[in-house]
């Protein structure tokens, strides 16, 4: 490929970590990017600090933090699943350092909207039913075959997979507009689920706006189903 | 550099975070190492979770989630000044994970010492009167003067350093004697410092103890005063 | 005794617990006063709550609280030991509903000041190595032996005792100069300790600026070894 040496920030999903994006962060490291893959606070490496206290807005704070501390311009700013809530949320604050948002069968939140409001009624039942087991306030971690991971990562996303912060589920997400300016959007869908699919709409919606919008014959993880070409469709966003 | 493919963790210090190591964490990457450079619960992008509550324990936790999410072996595992509290932690728990320690001007304790406890005692002094103004459980951070940072970066080291938990250098690392199987040590000191230096008991140690020891003419900040024979000293225990 | 119904707020000290004034509290309702005895923030039946995110602000915030919430006033307010530390807080806020600040065997702090800068110094290190053994941020509790309290009563002080904040020492105190609006002040002094006492300086300034100073001939924990000498001194400033 022949992009220019780019930044890009990695935003994992619910129930994960920034470990989900290893091979997608080699393969673009290789070609000469810089990548970072925070874990959001209380998940994966950070498990230990999980807590009730957490909401999106910690989430957001953890991504801002990386711009401001590493210095970082023009980036990528690359979200999963319910890391769009989050990379919106960034993007809204610090548009003028955003070169492209990259949606990764993610949540697009619009002003006033938490995750649960924009999800599926019976997976949002299905993740209170699951916290309410778990002291009510961080949601059990389904399992891979919930998201059609692929057999072989299965058992390692299973290991890996941590409960995650009720609050980020349930905070509305405050936008001013400033999310708007971004220039260049990308969205990649996995469509192999054993379910409805929640991101479908916003694949859908996606395509209609002009986004640059691409459907994987993949499940809901493509970072780990489809390292290659979600690395190639994010260095088109360079 | 002939050294083959290895996977580093670099462990900040005080008032610091993951962002000190950018350059030399480029240059690793550069000759094909991964590298990894967590940032401490409450400082640098992860400052909006500073509170009381965190201690050298929770530290050690942070870096153990890096080597278990990410699935780690045979790493290069280097701490610089308090991070050197926390990597002894971290060795003494999964030995067998670790190729070499690298100590970058830093604490090397033993079993039962807190930093405090192994500081110049002035310094504590001047670190608990800091804190008394700050709540009592956060110690602000000194001057990047007062570490002799170089003039070009001592403005950025200034602007993202944060308050430090008190917890930190007051509580005692428990060692179970695991971390002694560790086969490869590192010291590398900073000699250039406008006061007394508190690290210079330990590399005279490393020397002693037929470490590979190596004495630098500059600040504290050896990864941002020299960050090409930091990054080559590292590369020597790949 | 003939005085008017009056409200006492009666504060701990330091591993303790509201528990310690039963008896005090007791005699002072029987003779018709209205008496609060708040637990602070993680210590006795709140030791739940322990966490090193407490500090001098959490405690002075507790006893802020029952004024608020009770929606007292001409209020005599007594602190034990460190509880001095607090009340002088609260009575620098609202010295207004305050009609006397009563010590009991208490420090006695000016702006400024943190219990450690006013404590004796080898006390302050015993307390910080103890910290130190239990994760940094929580001091254990001496035994009552050190404290001198009498036979009988011993067992259950050691038992009820529990850790205590780091932050509660280390917090230097803000004052404004409020609470020297408040127009009467007693002191208290156990004399019979086991060891040279931090409170005698205190009570000698008590004395010397004229406050009612009182020494009873028992250990530290006057409440407890003189409970109908300290129900009556207290009752003195109704």
């Amino acid at each position: 490929m022949s992009s220019s040496p780019t930044t890009f920030i990695l935003v994992h999903g619910a129930w994960s970590g920034g470990w989900c994006y290893a091979r997608v962060a080699a393969l673009l490291r290789a070609r000469g990017h810089t990548v970072f893959t925070p874990t959001l606070t209380g998940q994966g490496e950070r498990a230990h600090l999980l807590s009730g206290a957490i909401n999106l807005s910690t989430h957001i704070a953890d991504v801002l933090g990386v711009f401001n501390y590493e210095r970082l311009e023009q980036v990528v700013l690359a979200g999963h699943s319910y890391g769009g809530m989050v990379i919106t949320g960034v993007a809204d604050r610090i548009s003028e350092k955003i070169k492209a948002l990259a949606y990764l069968d993610a949540f697009v939140p619009e002003d006033g909207q938490s995750l649960f409001d924009i999800n599926i009624a019976a997976n949002t039942q299905r993740f209170l039913q699951g916290a309410g087991t778990l002291g009510g306030l961080a949601v059990p971690a389904p399992s891979a075959a919930y998201f059609g991971v692929n057999a072989a990562d299965a058992p390692t996303v299973d290991a890996l997979a941590t409960p995650f912060p009720l609050g980020c589920f349930t905070e509305k997400l405050k936008l001013s507009g400033g999310y708007r300016s971004v220039a260049r959007h990308l969205y990649v869908h996995g469509t192999v689920l054993p379910r409805e699919s929640p991101f479908r709409p916003f694949y859908e919606r996606a395509k209609a706006a002009g986004w640059s919008a691409h459907a994987l014959s993949c499940g809901h993880h493509v970072m780990l189903d489809e390292p290659e070409k979600t690395a190639e469709l994010l260095e088109m966003m360079a």
